[in-house]
């Protein structure tokens, strides 16, 4: 049996659930806290990042590793395009999903949302505005030129989308949202993707979280 | 014709480069700098990140990324192991390798080789100190837990070696050596893939552009 380790709200654990969903992939979940000094996590995750997993004998960490060993080790209902260079664009943007934009997006959560929730402090709005004006557009200009208009990337739901998407799902908890005028494709795109029958079920456990 | 694009004094620019000799790949390089407002490199990576890659129509950047793509679509002299398991353990390697280790390694290279000689700015070598006594540490005594006594850590030398070993090439033109009596293994690995047929032109060049 597969354990997972990590809060269901982060961006990465969130991408890693939908992967177990898709694939119909039975688990054990320890909704364990980054960098929280937390024993357990720290035995699985060397740097006691988010999301970790166990299967049998193999113990890696990374949302990237995790997703590509579950589709090595369970290859049905796949979460990468099997063309390997439409492989190669869905690695990149899973990496720049996961990077820069998690970075952006899940920063606007974590100063708007987690530091008055959680750590008590006020927000520091010029640094959630400098996110919102300055940080997010170049990137979000970017992705808009990588994403289709209707339906997901590479046809079925793959990992690439749901590395683009996850970060916005926290975002939205601090009151951003992708501004349709500005960048259509990749707001339906968001839309899309919560909606489907692997990522919708996570998002209102988390909703119910968040006493949402 | 494939065009690689970053600076061979990137410890990711340098695994990938040791990837495309084992595999005999041809390739033309361009040398661009990160994050020096390079039109050309932005062109072909989106955050001017190195190394990028452009094989055809397929554009890609991020190490990790492009060794994947090499592996897939030249799998002679692979550069993974094959082993499910094992795949997804050199996955985790490489990516403990990328961040952690390489911020500290090649941290040690940025404030006390890269301030001084490129930006002409003295070296805080409290931060120095932090990063040889309490960064490092920590996470060489991981490293030394993962690899082994002897030959390279899945047998042929593979992506995880050259990412656990390329940042510390980097630590050694700021002085900064592995100690062999505090961490065995990693040292012995060290050398093992620096004099590797693959690598040991690439250290060659390098020393000769640094005028070493």
């Amino acid at each position: 049996m597969i354990t997972l380790y990590g809060a269901n709200a982060s961006p990465f654990v969130r991408k890693v659930m939908a992967v177990l969903n898709i694939k119909e992939i039975e688990y054990k979940h320890i909704p364990s806290m980054p960098f929280s000094g937390d024993k357990e996590l720290a035995k699985v995750s060397p740097l006691e990042k988010v999301p970790a997993l166990v299967d049998g004998d193999l113990n890696i960490a990374d949302s990237k590793v995790i997703c590509r060993y579950l589709e090595s080790a369970y290859p049905e209902a796949p979460v990468y395009p099997t063309d390997v260079k439409d492989r190669a664009r869905a690695d990149w943007l899973e990496e720049y999903g996961g990077t820069a934009l998690a970075e952006a997006a899940a920063g606007i959560f974590f100063n708007r949302f987690m530091v008055p929730n959680v750590f008590k402090r006020p927000v520091d709005e010029e640094v959630v505005d400098d996110l919102i004006n300055n940080k997010l557009p170049p990137l979000l200009d970017y992705v808009e030129s990588q994403v289709p208009a209707d339906g997901f990337i590479f046809g079925d739901l793959t990992v690439a989308d749901l590395a683009l998407a996850s970060p916005f799902v926290n975002a939205r908890y601090a009151q951003y949202t992708i501004d349709a005028a500005k960048w259509p494709r990749m707001s339906g795109l968001f839309e899309r993707v919560t909606a489907h029958s692997a990522v919708a079920p996570l998002l209102e456990a988390e909703a119910a979280a968040f006493g949402g």
